[in-house]
């Protein structure tokens, strides 16, 4: 856990909501991509070493249009960059953190990710992600 | 606008949420502080260039404590860390965002802060945050 890598908000229009962070930042996003295995496209905004990161969902069955349908927009997870990613799941597997991907999977932005069960972690659904070298 | 100072974290129960995100993070909280003003006591955590802050109602009529009766335990805010927050707060009103304190006032961890509006910032509450110098 190195640091915040980036927070993921669930947006139900990506193109209003790249206008919308733009404003705030001060810049566009740096990178789009769509995730079909996650049924998901997403924008990257940087914010000096953190990323933000907007998710719209491309089919009802995605997990964003789940959460969207749910709770609405908003806040959908946090990421934090680890330097390995298997150790690290390993580690909190042994500290009692339920793990939804003991194999991590590709993620957006070139990452290998696995997330934590948010009935662990105080409600916070929290992702692990490694730079695939 | 220059990195994500921290994330705001509403939880019940401060004591098992900080040997939680102990266990997470491989080390305690840096510091435990109470907000009168707001009704909140919060524990933070260094992350790199991050912090996590965990926030516990201290009264019925604090801001978390109304959180916590609506939407359960989770993500609260995202704070951002500027450099000037009076000509950020102008700069963001002028783009079109609503700032709901347009006087930033003292939050935790020696901050000047501000919020702006979930309802122009796709659900999330935004803060801007200050070290008072």
């Amino acid at each position: 856990m190195r640091k915040i890598e980036h927070i993921g908000i669930a947006v139900k229009n990506l193109e209003e909501s790249n206008l919308l962070f733009e404003k705030l930042f001060g810049a566009p996003p740096y990178k789009m991509e769509e995730v079909a295995s996650e049924g998901v496209k997403t924008s990257f905004f940087m914010n000096g070493p953190n990323k933000i990161e907007l998710l719209k969902a491309t089919n009802p069955e995605s997990p964003i249009a789940k959460f969207l349908e749910k709770k609405g927009e908003g806040i959908h997870h946090i990421a934090f960059d680890v330097e390995d990613i298997v150790s690290e799941i390993k580690r909190l597997q042994s500290e009692g953190f339920t793990v939804l991907n003991e194999i991590p999977k590709k993620g957006a932005d070139n990452k290998l990710v696995a997330f934590l069960h948010p009935k662990g972690t105080n409600g916070v659904l929290i992702e692990l992600c490694q730079e695939i070298r």
